[in-house]
């Protein structure tokens, strides 16, 4: 197929993308019209439908489209000039082609992960992380297609999985530098951490905070979700299910990032840098396969609060 | 009884009074002695036990003891000086002198309050306050009876619900003069705001943060028990039930405050500030009154980051 | 009238708008042209003269002018080619199409404000209030017309007054819950708290800030006022007069919002977040009216540094 | 006469000393004593009154009083057992041995303070100094005379006059290296700046915030002053008066330290950083000169917010 | 010559510029072009080369460039469309008509600077900076050369010799009024504060920061710097040797102003101050020249955090 | 020999400990006496020499003394009376005793170290991890026997080595989970990233901040060092010394901590992160140690901000 990012102004092209989202707008004239926005794993475009005429069918968000279209160039962006359009039928095209994925076979990551289950010594918070991960083929199945965020990092299919096992990796050293940690609550806490993005983020292909997710957010879903699945085992101990809840109520570290209890643990703290350590080296090295290879420096970034280099001489 | 604010060095007393904490330390020497607080509704002492003769029955924190004592003074401070200690019994002694109350009639208070839940217009979030404040037995008694605050403001018996009360009479308020405001929801939202604080403090007479408070906090706590409420009535609305979880989760107003979400409901953000202003305008009260009278000038005050003043002239 | 908001691209238009603000540029050609914003209640339109010729009279800023004009598109946003333009006369249109006001009646309003100066016991404040708000006539006047802000909330004729008192009927409730609270220093306080706004934003139909609005600020400038009226009371005491002012200074609540001095009194401390709370409420409302009625979610507003909500569901 | 400073353990003493303060208190016992603050120019000191027999006199907070006393040790500080006390009368002591004060002769200041009035060009400026300074007799001798703070820099008698003499060679300074600057503008805002500390502390001997100065603060105090005295001008050109007010008011160059605006000329910057400097080379030399001559390290000291050094090698 | 900025719409131009930025780029339809950046004294300009034909000579970033081109106007900004260009020879330009340089004589203000060398008493310090800025001719001759920052202030030619000279004046004075300086660290403190700049920042006629001023920064180059020139004088004493570098590294003032300490002498608070205060006046000065003579607002200026005005009246 | 922590009141000691400071300090009746403080690795003491007879050989800060004390209470503390001193001569004791220690063994640490030189990739870096850590042995055995910090966290002799090492397992753990870091930069930014502490902090036994510490401090001290080596080694490329600089510089992780440039390299991040992981990790268990075994609770901690807790359960 020809992926968004390789069309050029001036081509004409005939093909399947996602329509992410459909606006119904009016022309300073009082015309209506479409705008639309297409979607491939390589990118989005902006789509118009000026002339609503009998080539155009009826499609909506989330559809796979066909679209006809003339590719010009509008105040200095690619727009493409819808004629026909009408929605794809499954089998014409494959969903792969239109949401970025994680680079990793999610099987072997998700074998991995239950590895680390198995590895826990407390048998209340193993039996917990069973039922969810292993037990519950809705949660592990939509575990393991998840984004682990919106933008920035791991925005991708299998996302929430990578991350959560680079975490898990780097968890398991650290019990073992720092005996001192507990294994089975610095794991299960690391499992549990972000399964609240489960419902704060919907789902691919068209990732967007629901109404859920603003409103509460992925730390008081997930500790509702775990609240409601540990009633379910008798005889739970509670302040078990506190110190668990504890670490995922504290795994952004500052009350100003939204976790309502500052880290109390040493569990928690060592929760708390690791998925900051994951996040953080997995958002450079994006910002550095998305500039320019000649550059050494990437220009000020934000969420780094500096200007980054790449590390070469 | 002989109040604990009324005694002075030098005073024998011979009476009952709670032990609000009992250690048992070692002088420099090596020898064994007790060390307990004792307390009254109007204050607290500074107990010792040098000697752990025959005179000195069994008794532990939380107990109602006779105390037989010798009143001297230590650096400064008043200290008792005990000889001879026993656990009252019930009967011997009125559970009313030994912690703080309002001074309001808390039947009346629970009066006025279940009229604001008939007054709701939403029959669910009107069922779901039925639930909890009237249905539940249990939990009506111990929200009669609890503290809004382990200091600071109505820091007292049925403080929680003169507190939450005196919300309610500004939320009535302000629904009148704002009619966009949706009555139930701010209604509910303000019943509902400190209820995890029952769980977040333990019961009088003695209060203290339990292990749950301090690990999970009452918002959270506020979220799970609403959450398994909501669950049990059948076909409430989801989204109903994520604008009443987000009315709890940002009544504190700021992330650095501790809610995990700043307000984003105008009702939200009419409860922050009426939550702020009944407990500001109670603790200058609070503070006034503890201040000797014949100043104009309170001293600094880091709660309100000022130096207070009366207002008179 | 054709108002501004009706207008679409392609419509001739012959009809009066204000003109609030004149500039002469010139062209990289290095030709004079004239541009101009024409404003009526309902937005603004930039307007361009670029031939000069005998149909463009003399006129300037605040003056209400006729323009013949042709509605084009320039860069996606509408703009007037004005041929004619002339100063039109009064009675040619009505000035109340031309700012925006209050939807309330004023002196209804102002009759409502008066009886709570009759509500304050203090003899020495009521005085005063009279004497600024009932006695001096072109201040009551002026007081009655202005706005209370050049944006966010309360920003037409008339908002002052509504926004005051809105907040006089909070003061009202706040007295009678917390008897603590000195009725006479809540209300004046409350009444004075931006009566500087009348210097410090020039008057409809245009608003700017002011010369010694940016110099000094409606705080020190109500203060300089307060305090001139105050000496023309033989005997006013001091001490009232200081408490009176610090109301005024503090009613920012904090140093960096530019109030001086923290709220050390309790009416201030009430009156800050009396303040806070009509205009929080007022700016949401607004806010809501501007946005398109079928969206949830207003959008992320700086002012409240949150993504704001509708509540319904 | 005998300084505090020099007095010792074991000492009996008979001589003059201020009353900064008088309190009667109770102890634990129930009897009654005076608890007394001595004061001389070197320092304060303790005095008690525990038995108030014939030789105790009547006297106040303010008297100078002749004390005859015991000098004892209590928990490691000097205590004054006052045996005998009575009021002096005037003659019997200087009341320059009480205050601490410039080591400059005030004259001579006060010449070359008016030598940089009548440098200014601008004549309504010029009027308006020569009015507060040279023409208002009670003003000079009060301005002469006050502190320029309750601790800290120039805390003694003619200190404010220090401070701001030393500020004007500081604009002269700039006048001159930065032609740019306006010199009447900076001149007389620099001479006005602090005035409002004559009314926000009390006078010699004893320094203490006023009533007024705690509601109302120095920079208020000095607006209301300056505005009446140039109301008395007549045709006193607005905008400069807003100007100079603007002086006054940026002159603590950010809001979190009181100035409700920031500076907006650059007049008003070079005074703040002006006021900054001589405050903070004159705070530096009073904690070297109070330190142990022996010590390079100064310690931690809060208002610099560093551990400060002595810089000799 | 013609200067960029007195260059109009369609103008034809012959004339030589320096060749600031040079980009080959691709339009959407795949062909090459240049970018070029032209600057002179007076500004930049904006150059496009779409035909890459004979007439288009080799030349890079940094050269001096004739250029034969239209004078276009492109969405609101001037475009030079260039035909022909070619590098132009030294003796056809002078290439301070590219570069803007300071207003006043370097060699005068090098003889002055001098002076405060040989004002200096400590021998040691003296040496030093004799050494560097005299006898090490290189040094000196960049030193006079250099700007004292990319943009801002002082941003042109002598820039840093004119800053440190103008600071130096300062420095005199505050020695003179307070004798509790050490006029030797001060000076010096003052000479060498940002000679890490001359690493820190490319020279002219581009000024960029370079690799090691991103990595490192002025203030640890200046202290390396410094660092080995102090190892080549024998016997240079330690401690004097860490109480400059000490003014060097403390001339930010805080450490949120990446100095990694903060001021701990006094001479490096006076250092700091005096830093700030002249920045600011040239700073504000520069803002002032850069707008329309007419206005009396300068509108926001980010570095002042103010809206800012001319003192005039 | 008999250690400070086993001393109770009443005891008689004959034993040798280390002064760790001496003061002459004066009685109010004007007597001299010795102030010292007697220190060994389980804690320090206040000792007083009262009467400085025949029996009190004269000493100093740093010495071993040999004391004859009674041991008494004073205000609530063990204060030690000594009645006869004497400097110990080596033999008599054991340094050991006197100064806390890693528990680990240091030539197993310093082997393992040794080891990740040899594993970089990088002959620069390598060579210059060898010219530090290997061939300058003065330089090696100073850094095998410091600690890292004066109090917190690894304050013990062989602390440095430790906390190094750990974090350099760390550094290779990460290496391998994350193969876009640079090894040889990282591992070398982590061996060199506090070698500063070596000259800002005093050796055992008494650790103190020197003037160069207070002054400078480490990350400077660090970098000049640093940069000498590097000047050592012929043609060492520029680029990657300013590389390498830059990781020691960014540690700290924010200019507020004393960094002057955020990190910039991917590996300065993952070294920020991991200083902090190994630093909270090894102050968390530091605390637990110190506290109480039967309590769960730690308390309030300012290092945490937090109340920290024992994961039990």
């Amino acid at each position: 197929m020809r992926y968004l990012a390789d069309v050029n102004e001036g081509d004409q092209i005939v093909d399947i993308y996602l329509c992410a989202e459909k606006q119904v707008l009016k022309t300073r004239a009082g015309k209506s019209y479409y705008s639309v926005r297409l979607q491939d794993k390589t990118g989005v475009g902006d789509g118009k439908i000026w002339d609503l005429n009998d080539g155009i069918n009826s499609f909506g968000t989330g559809d796979y489209i066909k679209v006809d279209a003339t590719v010009v160039s509008f105040q200095g962006s690619i727009q493409y000039n819808i004629k026909r359009v009408r929605v794809a039928q499954e089998g014409e095209y494959d969903p792969k082609d239109y949401i970025p994925a994680t680079e990793y076979n999610v099987e072997e990551m998700y074998k991995e992960f239950v590895g680390y289950i198995e590895d826990m010594d407390d048998p209340w918070l193993k039996q917990l992380a069973t039922n969810f991960f292993v037990e519950d083929k809705a949660f592990a199945k939509s575990f393991k297609a998840h984004t682990a965020a919106k933008t920035v990092h791991h925005a991708y299919m299998g996302g929430l999985l990578e991350h959560t096992l680079y975490m898990l990796r780097l968890c398991d050293f650290m019990t073992k530098q720092y005996p001192v940690l507990n294994k089975s609550i610095l794991f299960s806490g690391c499992m549990f951490h972000d399964i609240g993005k489960l419902k704060e983020l919907s789902e691919f292909p068209i990732i967007e905070y629901t109404d859920e997710g603003q409103l509460i957010g992925h730390i008081i879903i997930g500790i509702e979700w775990l609240s409601k699945k540990i009633d379910e085992i008798p005889k739970f101990p509670p302040t078990l299910a506190n110190l668990l809840k504890h670490m995922i109520i504290a795994h952004h570290g500052e009350l100003e990032y939204g976790s309502p209890k500052k880290p109390e643990l040493i569990e928690a703290i060592a929760l708390h840098y690791i998925d900051n350590m994951d996040a953080k080296m997995k958002t450079f090295t994006t910002l550095m396969n998305a500039s320019s290879e000649q550059d050494d420096w990437l220009g000020y970034q934000r969420m780094f609060e500096s200007n980054l280099r790449r590390t070469r001489y």
